[in-house]
């Protein structure tokens, strides 16, 4: 293989492929970046098996062939390289040439033959949304799904499509996120569960804007990503979702509005008070026009806080995890939120009035 | 104690002197810092024994007294305020009540009784400098001090003023660097052993300009440090410094003159192919007006490079800790530099035509 890019182009595809390079693994193919030359395009591949990565990248063909590169190394040593032309040769034996100016780089790679290409997903049911779109909502839900293995449906996110609405849940046993999100088109009977992992990678890849489509391909085992030069395919994860209608209430005792910065302020500072090893809640005490917030340490420090709030119904006293409360908080974009309580012991909802989100979070017992 | 004072005034000055609390001590107040009030000034104070730092804040005093808080809490407590008045008040039982807008904060406190305020640290020896010119110069040889315990006086760097020339040395049993300040006025009998760790600190602190000043005072066991509202104490290192007088020489077989940037991203490219279990030196082929740096890494991948250069004298081959050659040329802020060398054994001088600075670099053993 013979081919020579920019500096630009193709530090831009290894940061793309990289996403899907296994940080450790015991089979050296998953380490490596795969560079495939055919006579009309250079293609960049990663895949943990989980995970696969492929994107073209812009340069010239001089010999059509391929090589495998540990992708740690071959990253460093372009990133280090001027911006300049880089001309990247290899020979029979995998022996690689890189240069660049007045230097010149000498590593082996390996022939690639046993590489794992990206599997074939049949393009039957697919839909469409903005890059900027898939990155929020998975921002906006992501911090909710669980870090545990042996619940593993719970490390992934519900994606849901009924007509033109996508709906994006995740849930880790104390709290659900819910975001809807309007399609420009309506599709129908698309229900797949996306590990976070995947989902982490790809809002790190895709940086485009509201008009920067990406388009999505879904089969009863995979999820295909693609958008400009780049394919991105997962996984997904096997089993049925949680039903979380049934866990959803318009009923409410307590209704208040609270202005977001203030209340997220407020409850930043209160996990100061925090410790790994105690965890206190921190106690919101809705009376009349005012919320009082109170937090005590383990070691018998306080914080006292008061909030002016807008409230219908009953006073009430209720206790929350502040994490939880300020992990939604963060990401709505609203400058007032409203909160719905029933009772100190049933589920609270942070949540808009066309219910575009929904936060349901459990409040925490505390001592009367 | 009562005292108000703003959140900036307050964070400011709690920036300052956390620079000397310890980050581990089984004595509390080593991790405390004292907060004392005369009917004049509020002073904060934190001493862990090697560094003592105080600091006086602008703000208004209610009632004089002292309380010794808990510097990590109360710095993470005072960050998260707003940006408002802060009042603060302690009873009798050391209780503290920290105020700001509608916020409270109850904490608990020492008395400060034993509390190891800062040594008195006689005037008779000082000498000035800008803020700006003490801050690069320890930038510009802290990172060859040794961390190594056993030889303590290489962990400090050795300041001495001979009529109006200041010389700062550090070294590490394998490179020396040196500066000379020239100062405005002329002192003598100055050269005491500064800890590199004190340096460190202070640089963070002080972030003045040129015409920021700053007072240094010196007996045998101190130094103080003196400027706007702030006082830094450290214990100086005690033992006679390395003569380096005679480690110097302006002898040289082979000299050259190089393009800073080329040769640093040249030797910065070359560091990929060092492991921490392998040290391969970078090895420099200097011939006629060209030098051929190229390291071969323990894998055996290996990178060649050319760089033009200006050269007088003979050819040499020559190998190095890429690491000791980047350190120094980062700190220079010449375009070109000038390297002097006798043989492949004989240390090398990166040094400018009047000697303000000079680097010396013992060179590596290379196999023929």
């Amino acid at each position: 293989m013979k081919i020579s890019c920019s500096k630009q182009s193709l530090m831009n595809g290894i940061n793309i492929v990289s996403k899907a390079v296994s940080a450790k693994s015991t089979m050296p193919n998953l380490q490596c970046i795969l560079i495939e030359s055919s006579l009309s395009e250079i293609r960049l591949i990663a895949n943990d098996i989980e995970l696969g990565i492929e994107t073209i990248i812009d340069g010239n063909i001089i010999e059509a062939g391929r090589i495998a590169l540990d992708a740690k190394r071959f990253s460093d040593m372009i990133r280090k390289l001027p911006d300049s032309e880089i001309l990247i040769e290899t020979n029979a034996n995998c022996e690689t040439v890189i240069r660049c100016e007045k230097i010149k780089f000498d590593i082996s790679g390996t022939s690639g033959d046993d590489f794992n290409y990206l599997p074939e997903v049949e393009k039957n049911k697919s839909f469409t949304l903005s890059q900027f779109s898939l990155r929020e909502v998975i921002h906006q839900t992501i911090f909710s799904i669980s870090n545990q293995e042996n619940t593993k449906i719970m490390t992934g996110e519900l994606f849901e499509i009924n007509g033109d609405e996508l709906k994006v849940v995740s849930l880790d046993g104390h709290r659900i996120s819910i975001r809807k999100v309007q399609l420009k088109e309506s599709y129908d009977g698309i229900k797949v569960i996306v590990p976070g992992k995947t989902l982490n990678e790809i809002s790190k890849i895709i940086n485009g804007g509201v008009d920067d489509e990406i388009r999505i391909y879904v089969t009863d085992k995979h999820i295909l990503f693609e958008f400009e030069q780049t394919k991105i395919v997962s996984r997904l994860l096997e089993g049925e979702f949680y039903k979380i209608d049934q866990m959803l209430s318009n009923d409410y005792e307590t209704k208040f509005t609270i202005n977001k910065k203030e209340f997220l302020d407020c409850i930043d500072r209160s996990s100061l008070f925090i410790s790994e090893s105690d965890k206190k809640p921190i106690i919101l005490n809705i009376e009349n026009s005012e919320i009082h917030l109170n937090i005590i340490s383990a070691t018998g420090s306080s914080m006292n806080e008061t909030i002016e709030i807008k409230k219908e119904g009953k006073d009430l006293r209720i206790g929350f995890n502040p994490k939880f409360l300020m992990d939604a908080l963060r990401v709505i974009d609203d400058e007032e939120v409203n909160i719905y309580m029933v009772n100190a012991k049933s589920p609270c909802f942070i949540r808009n009035e066309d219910n575009s989100y929904i936060y349901l979070i459990l409040p925490v017992s505390i001592v009367a």
